[in-house]
């Protein structure tokens, strides 16, 4: 049986970072809320999202549906998959690592989102553009570099291929979501702080290469990046 | 050997969520930087912070060594601890859901913290003060009630006594924390929102008084809330 993603269909957003696992598995899945027959769209994942009879929900998009089993939280759907799919190590000294590593990929997600969203996610940009233009200008000096610095380090202490082990994990796949992203929202300012990450870099780009994942990007399921996303180009926030 | 958990020593901040379940369940451990001998305090937390023989670092407080293991992000170190203590249940199905619910706390959290710095955590408050005005009515009218209603329908379709299953868990222990927090930050808005959730004030209630965490909560290392910390008390936040 197929895993059922749902996810807002429009935007990568955080259902990219599951999206990247099972197409670099191959692993067979219906994107529930982009299906157009009277089993998909948004109004049944919202649906199975107030689903009086799982006592179990998630919050809210992305959620994950394996028979039974429904998991939101991206995070904690990719722990799950991480070992079905063969994108995570075999210890759990390996698995709490990688997600640690994750988690930490979450939080630079959450901070890029807030740099066009600091007052709130109900109002529009427009209405807090004056406070987006301050938290962007962190975001550009302090926090890019100090994340991306952080995994270059790991790169670096791990022999600069790949963030755990010897093998890809879908800390390396979502590390290369949150540099396309930044590359997106940030040209400028993620430009410069690559040169001094030539492992990220690196990872990003041989990432991008993997034959399922190039042939992912290259299909009408790679969603382009879109100023409805958490990752915004905004050319005033990145000057 | 007792678990050495590392994290700022005047707040309770995230580390909080991590003593909360070393305390319940009795485990021994050392709250290194608030140790005042040789091997405690902020300097050695920061050296084992940035330690170049650890080719797994955290980024950041907090964070915990068992042996030769260092794990940080708050999650996964309960991720680790749970089984450890007793406070998760023993399926995988369990540990994830816990889990799940911890990530949903995490991101509560985050937005607490973001209602005094939504502009950007290298600023003062009173240099972001008209923005957090902005984002704490936003928080206050929408985001509390939702966190909180979410749980309390969890814990409604779970029996209302526990989050998870029959036992209490780490989850239970971060949601009374989040509840604390709240109520502390914003004693007006969560009051009131407490009303509309009888199961969730019940297990903040009953979380107080079991006796491992009652004692806690009357020793000194039960830091106060205070206006360093995550949970800030402005009262012009909750008017």
């Amino acid at each position: 049986m197929p895993y059922e993603l749902h996810y807002w269909p429009m935007i990568q957003g955080r259902g990219e970072f599951v999206r990247l696992a099972l197409e670099e598995a191959g692993a067979p899945y219906i994107d529930v809320a982009r299906q157009d027959d009277d089993a998909g769209g948004i109004g049944p994942m919202l649906d199975r999202l107030s689903d009086p009879d799982n006592p179990r929900p998630p919050l809210a998009p992305p959620f994950l549906r394996d028979g039974d089993v429904v998991i939101g939280q991206t995070a904690a759907i990719l722990l799950y998959l991480g070992p079905r799919l063969g994108l995570v190590g075999e210890s759990e000294a390996d698995r709490i690592w990688t997600h640690q590593l994750q988690l930490t990929i979450a939080d630079a997600v959450n901070e890029a989102h807030d740099t066009h969203h600091p007052v709130g996610v109900g109002l529009y940009y427009a209405d807090q553009k004056a406070e987006a233009l301050r938290r962007a200008a962190e975001f550009r000096a302090e926090r890019i570099p100090k994340f991306l610095g952080y995994f270059e380090r790991v790169l670096a202490a791990n022999g600069g291929e790949h963030l755990v082990g010897t093998a890809l994990s879908y800390a390396d796949l979502s590390l290369f979501q949150l540099v396309a992203g930044l590359l997106y929202a940030f040209p400028k300012a993620t430009a410069a702080a690559l040169t001094d990450v030539p492992q990220v870099a690196r990872l990003h780009a041989a990432v991008s290469r993997r034959p399922r994942i190039a042939a992912y990007l290259a299909t009408p399921r790679r969603t382009p990046f879109s100023e409805d996303g958490i990752f915004r180009r905004y050319p005033e926030l990145d000057p």
